[in-house]
C-alpha cells in the first residue's frame, strides 16, 4: 500500500548502514509512468536543509522521476558540501534508473549538523534500486522512521484511481509544515498546476494545523507525484479531497506518535471574525505550555486557554468567551460556566472548543501535552 | 529593605486566610508622602484580571496612596463580582487610611477563575494596616509569594535618594510583562511623567526580556512610587538607571526561581540590523521548546538554535550565521564549527550567543530550560 498503492509506482526500503543500529534508513520512490507530473511543499524555515533546497529545484523543473529519502541524519546546516552530497545522492539515483538527476527529490532526516556518510549511502542506493517493486511502499514508509514508533501510511481508492501515501514525524511538529518527510502518489493523469493546487489546499488545512510542539524543522518536504497509470482525470474538486483525505489521516497519525506524548488535543476555534483569526487563536492555545502541563495533568484548566487566547490579535470581547472541555461549558462569557469537576479527562483525546462570539469561521488545531517523557526524550536525542 | 528601603512607605505583610495553608497572603504597601506620584506598566495580555483594570484606572487617575496585594487567588476571569470585589478592596484600603478609593492599586496572583474570599480579604486589610512599619518591606514581599521559593527583593541607593522593591513570579513568564507582581518604591521628589518613562525604559530591557515559558499572564503589574520624602531630585538619566538596575536584578531573580528550571539561559543576539530583529531572534531561542529541552540535557545542539532562528523574520543569510554555546562558536557561517565537546554545560547558567552578522544591534533575552520537574508543577498545579 502507501506509495505503491497508486498503480506506475515502485518503492524500497533497505538497511544502507547510516544508521548505527542497522535499522531500514534508505527509501526509493519511482514513478514508472508514463506521466512523471507532481508538485510540493516545503518547510518555510529560512533555515533549509540542503535537500530542500535541491528538491524545490527539481520540483521547480516540473517532472519527478523518483525520490530518494534517508533518515539516520537530517543533512541540515551542513554548508556547501552538504548540498553536493544531495546532489550527488540525485546524481547516483538517476545513474541508475537512466533518468535525469534534475527529475530527482531528495529528502532527509536526523541530525542536524553531521554531513551525511556518503560512502554508505550512494551504494544503499544502488541495492535500493535492485529492491524496487510495486509492493515496496510498506517498506519504504519503514525507512524513513527516525524515533516514529510506527511507520504510518494512508490510502484513499475512488472509481479507477488511487491517492496513498507515507509520513514519517514525531516530534518537531509545528506548522508550516511539522517536521515531516510525506510522499503521495496517485495514478491520475493530471497536470503539475492542478496538483500543486490540491497539494497545497490539502496542506493548509491538515499539517499546517498540526503543531505538536511549535518547533519548525528545517526539512519538511511534501510531494505528491502523479504517474497518470489509471488514465483516468477525476474531477478536481475530487481529486482534492481526496488529497485532503490521505493529508489529514497522515496528519492524525503524527499527533498520535508526537514523542512522549499522553493526550491528543484537538483545539477547534468556532465563532471566529476570520478564518485567520480561528488559527491564530487555535495556535496560541496549542503552544501553550502551561496548557500542555495541565492537561497532561487531566485538569480541565480554562483559565490557561483564555490567558492563551488574550495573547492575540484576534477579534473577540473578553467576557463574551467561551470554553468548552470534552463538552463541558466550564467558561462562559469570560467567567466561571459548569461545574469542571464534570469534565471527564480520563481518555487519550481531548477536545477544546474555543468560542470566540464574534463571527462565524472557524479551524481546528491538532496538539499534544507537554509530558516529562517529552523531556527526557529531548534532552537525551541530539537531533 | 524592599520597599520599604526608600523613606515615606510603610509596608505590612500578613497571614489573611485567603491561602489555605496559613501562609501569609496580604500584602499592603503605603506612600506616607508628602508626594504621591506614580507611574505603572500592566500585562498586554487582552484577557485583564480585574485588578489591573481597577489599578490601570488608579495610575491614570494621577496618584498612588497605596498597593494592596494578595496571593492565592488571581481574581482573574471574575466577571462583574471580580471588579467589585476589587473596587471593594481599594475601598476597604482606603477607609482604613483616611484616603479616597480611586488612590488605591490593587494586585492579585493565584488560581485563575475563582473569586476571592472577601469574607477573609476585608478583615485582613484592617489586619495589615494596624501592622504597617517603616521596616515591613520584608514581609511585604513574603507575602506575595505563591509558587516562589524565595521572596524577592532589590534595593539600589544612590546620592541621598533611594530605589527599592519587591517582586513575585515563579511561572508563566513571558514578555510583556512575566507574570510578575512588582512594586518599587523612590523617595525621590519626581512627577508622574518622569516616573513613566523611566519605568517604561527599564521594563522594555528587563522585565520583558525575561521569558521563562512563553505564557503570558491576565494580572502583570509593575508599579512604581514616589514619596519626594528624601527632598532630592536627581537626574532623569542616573534615576532612570537606578530603576533599571533594581528591575534587572528582580528580573534575575524571577528566572532563577523558575518552576521547576536547572539551567538559566542568557540568550544574546548580536551583530542584527535592528533592535527588534535581536528581540524577535532572541525570543525564538528562548521560546523553543526542543532547544530547552537539550540544554537540560547539557547537549550544545546548536542545530536547534539555527532551526528557531529560521522560523524568524529578522535580516541574516543562513550561510553567515554563527552561534556560540558557553564561549565555543559549535556553528560557524551556517554550518559546523568549533568542537562541540569543548562546550562546558555542567553549570546553572548557560550562555547563547547567536550573532546574526546583519549588522550591529543586540539584544539578550533570558529563559530556562525545560524540565521534567516543569511538568510536574504545572500538571499537578491548577493556576
Amino acid at each position: 500500500m502507501s506509495v505503491t498503492a497508486a498503480k506506475g509506482f515502485t518503492a524500497a526500503g533497505i538497511a544502507a548502514g547510516i544508521k548505527e543500529n542497522g535499522n531500514p534508513d534508505l527509501a526509493l520512490v519511482v514513478n514508472t509512468g508514463p506521466r512523471r507530473a507532481a508538485a510540493g511543499v516545503f518547510t518555510s524555515n529560512r533555515v533549509k536543509a540542503a535537500p530542500v533546497l535541491w528538491s524545490e529545484q527539481v520540483v521547480k523543473s516540473g517532472q519527478v522521476s523518483a525520490v530518494v529519502l534517508n533518515s539516520g541524519g537530517a543533512n541540515a546546516c551542513t554548508g556547501p558540501k552538504g548540498f553536493q552530497d544531495a546532489h550527488a545522492t540525485a546524481e547516483k539515483v538517476a545513474e541508475v534508473l537512466g533518468r535525469g538527476a534534475v527529475e530527482v527529490a531528495v529528502c532527509s532526516t536526523g541530525l542536524i549538523g553531521i554531513l551525511l556518510p556518503m560512502d554508505k549511502l550512494l551504494p544503499g542506493v544502488e541495492k535500493a534500486a535492485a529492491s524496487l517493486t510495486e509492493h515496496g511502499g510498506e517498506k519504504a514508509a519503514i525507512a524513513i522512521k527516525t524515533t516514529d514508533t510506527v511507520h504510518k501510511t494512508s490510502v484513499v481508492t475512488k472509481d479507477g484511481w488511487t491517492v496513498g501515501g507515507m509520513a514519517k514525524g514525531a516530534g518537531m511538529l509545528a506548522p508550516g509544515l511539522a517536521t515531516m518527510l510525506v510522499v503521495l502518489t496517485t495514478d491520475a493523469a493530471l497536470d503539475n498546476d492542478v496538483l500543486d493546487k490540491a497539494l497545497r489546499a490539502a496542506t493548509r488545512t491538515t499539517f499546517d494545523r498540526v503543531d505538536s510542539d511549535g518547533c519548525m524543522s528545517t526539512n519538511d518536504t511534501v510531494l505528491l507525484l502523479a504517474s497518470g497509470s489509471a488514465e483516468v482525470t477525476p474531477e478536481y474538486e475530487e481529486f482534492a479531497e481526496a488529497v485532503r483525505q490521505v493529508c489529514d489521516d497522515l496528519g492524525q497519525q503524527l499527533i498520535r506518535d508526537a514523542e512522549g506524548a499522553s493526550k491528543d488535543i484537538k483545539v477547534e476555534v468556532i465563532n471566529a471574525a476570520t478564518e485567520d483569526d480561528a488559527v491564530e487563536v487555535g495556535r496560541s492555545i496549542a503552544r501553550n505550555n502551561l496548557l500542555k502541563c495541565a492537561i497532561h495533568g487531566e485538569d480541565p484548566n480554562w483559565g490557561r486557554v483564555l490567558s492563551a487566547i488574550g495573547t492575540t490579535s484576534a477579534a473577540f470581547e473578553p467576557d463574551r468567551l467561551n470554553v468548552a472541555i470534552n463538552g463541558v461549558w466550564v467558561c462562559k462569557n469570560g467567567g466561571v460556566g459548569e461545574d469542571r469537576d464534570k469534565v471527564d479527562m480520563r481518555y487519550r483525546e481531548v477536545h477544546i472548543v474555543a468560542d470566540l462570539a464574534a463571527g462565524s469561521e472557524t479551524a481546528t488545531i491538532w496538539t499534544n501535552d507537554l509530558t516529562a517523557d517529552y523531556v527526557h526524550e529531548n534532552s537525551a536525542y541530539s537531533s
